[in-house]
C-alpha cells in the first residue's frame, strides 16, 4: 500500500466520478464527505458493529464531521481514502481521514469525524462498550487510552 | 399555475443547486431523476399512502423510468416539477414528469416513472387496491379506466 | 469477466456506498444513473472523445436515457456496470447498458441511453463523424450499420 | 423570518428531499454539506462575486469546511439555511452555517466554512480585495476588523 497512508489500517481505493466533479471542473467538496462515509463504514464492518449493534441495541452516530482541503482532485483518478480511530474517548471515539491521490502522489484532503456509541433501546448516548474498544483496538494493532 | 403545466394537479418548486451543475455546466442528467422522486414522493403523500402502507403492507416499487432531455438547465433557476398518472394497469401505474423552466418558460425535461403495487406481507406484486386508485382518481379529478 | 457481462466491451467494477441506500434499505433508483454515467464516460474515454471534442469542437449529449429495475440492490455489493453501443443513427447513437450483482449472479438492472453527436462550434446537432463511427466500431469488435 | 436565524443576513429555504435520507432513515450527514454549498453561493450572488471574478480574476475556493450535528432530520421538513460571514482574515474569511428545521423548531446543525480568496490569473492566494470587503459589510450591515 501506499507509503502516504502508512499507519492507516483501513484503506479503500475510491475513483472519482466523472459526474462528482462541479462545474469548477473539480471533484465537489460534498463528494469528500462521501468518500470519508465509505471508509467509515468499512471500518465498522471491520469491527463487526452491525452484528453487534443487533444483539446490543449500541450503534454508531456522527456526531460532527470537518475537511481540509489540500489540493484539487479530478476525474479520472484513483484515490485512498483511509482512516484510523486516534482517539477515544468515554462515549465517542475520533476517525481520522486522510485521502490521498494516486495521480497527483499527494495528500488531497485531511479530515475526522467523531462518532458516539448510542443505546437505541435507551435512547441515550452510553460509554464504548469494552468489546467495541477491544476490537479498535486489534484493528489498530495497539491499545487506546480513554481520554476524558 | 404555470400554463405550461397545466393538466398536472401535483407540482414542485425546486431550486436548481449550484453543486447540481457538473463540469459541462449543465445541471446533471441525474439529478433530474431526483426530482421525478420528489414529485412522486410528493404525489404518494397526497395520496396519503404512507399510512395506507402501514396498515395493509402494501407498497410502492418503482419499476422503470425514463426521461428525455430537451434543453439544457444552468443554475440559477426556479424550475416546476409536475407529475399526473397517466394510466393504471392491473397491479401497476405510469406516472408522467414534465419539468418546467420558470427561467426558460420552456419544458426542459420529459420522463415518467412505471410504480408497482407491491405487498411485502406477501413478497409478490398485487392488484392496484380500490382504495388506492379511488385516491389517484380524486387526485387527478377523473376516472381512470385500467388497461390491460 | 462474469458470463452475464459478455457482448459487452466496456465494464466497470462499481462498489455500492452504504450512503447511496435510501430509507427503503435499496439502492435508491437515482444511483443507477451514476453508474450508467460513469459506464458511458469509460466508453467515451476508450473512444479518446474528449481530445477529439478538442480538435473538432463536437462533444456528446445525452439527449434520453431510461432504466428497468429487476431485482432490489443492497450494500455491501460489488456491480458489474457493463456498455456496448447498439444503435447508430445518423446524429446519435444508443447505448445499452446492464448491471449484474457479483453477490447476486443475477443481472439487477437494464438501460439505455442515446447521445447526440453535437457541435458547439456550429451550435447544432451533426452525423456523428466518421472517426467517431470507426473508433466506436473498433470497441465493439464488429461493423455497425447507420439505420435511418 | 425565524428568531433562530436571527443576525443571519442569508437565509434560504430548503426542502428535505424524501432520497437524501439514508437508511438510517434520517437525513445522511453528506447532505447537510450540500445545504451549506446552496447558502455560501447564495451568499456570493448577494455580492455580485461571480461578475466580480469575470473582471479580476478572482475568485473563492473553500479551504475547510466542518458540520455538528444536534438533531436528526427526517423529510418531509422545511429547514431555514442561514449563514453570515463571522470573521475575516487577510486572504481569506469564515462563514459561520447554522440549519434550523421548521418542523422541530431547533437548530439542528452548526457549521463552517473558510473561504480563500485566490487568483486564477496570478495562480495564487491574494488579500481579500477591499471591494469584495465593502460587499461583505453592506451583507452584513456592520463594519469587520481583518485579524491577523
Amino acid at each position: 500500500m501506499h507509503e502516504l497512508v502508512a499507519g492507516f489500517p483501513v484503506v479503500l481505493e475510491q475513483y472519482v466520478a466523472w459526474g462528482e466533479m462541479d462545474s469548477f471542473q473539480h471533484l465537489n467538496n460534498v463528494v469528500y464527505f462521501r468518500y470519508f462515509e465509505n471508509a467509515r463504514i468499512e471500518y465498522l464492518h471491520r469491527m463487526d458493529w452491525f452484528a453487534f449493534q443487533k444483539s446490543t441495541g449500541i450503534g454508531p452516530i456522527l456526531a460532527s464531521t470537518q475537511a481540509r482541503f489540500r489540493r484539487a482532485v479530478t476525474h479520472p483518478d484513483k484515490l485512498l481514502v483511509a482512516t484510523r480511530v486516534s482517539a477515544l474517548r468515554e462515549d465517542r471515539f475520533t476517525m481520522d481521514y486522510r485521502i490521498v491521490s494516486t495521480k497527483l502522489s499527494d495528500v488531497v484532503t485531511l479530515g475526522d469525524g467523531v462518532v458516539v456509541t448510542y443505546s437505541y433501546t435507551e435512547d441515550r448516548k452510553v460509554p464504548i462498550p469494552d468489546e467495541l474498544r477491544r476490537r479498535i483496538e486489534q484493528i489498530e494493532g495497539k491499545s487506546l487510552v480513554i481520554s476524558h
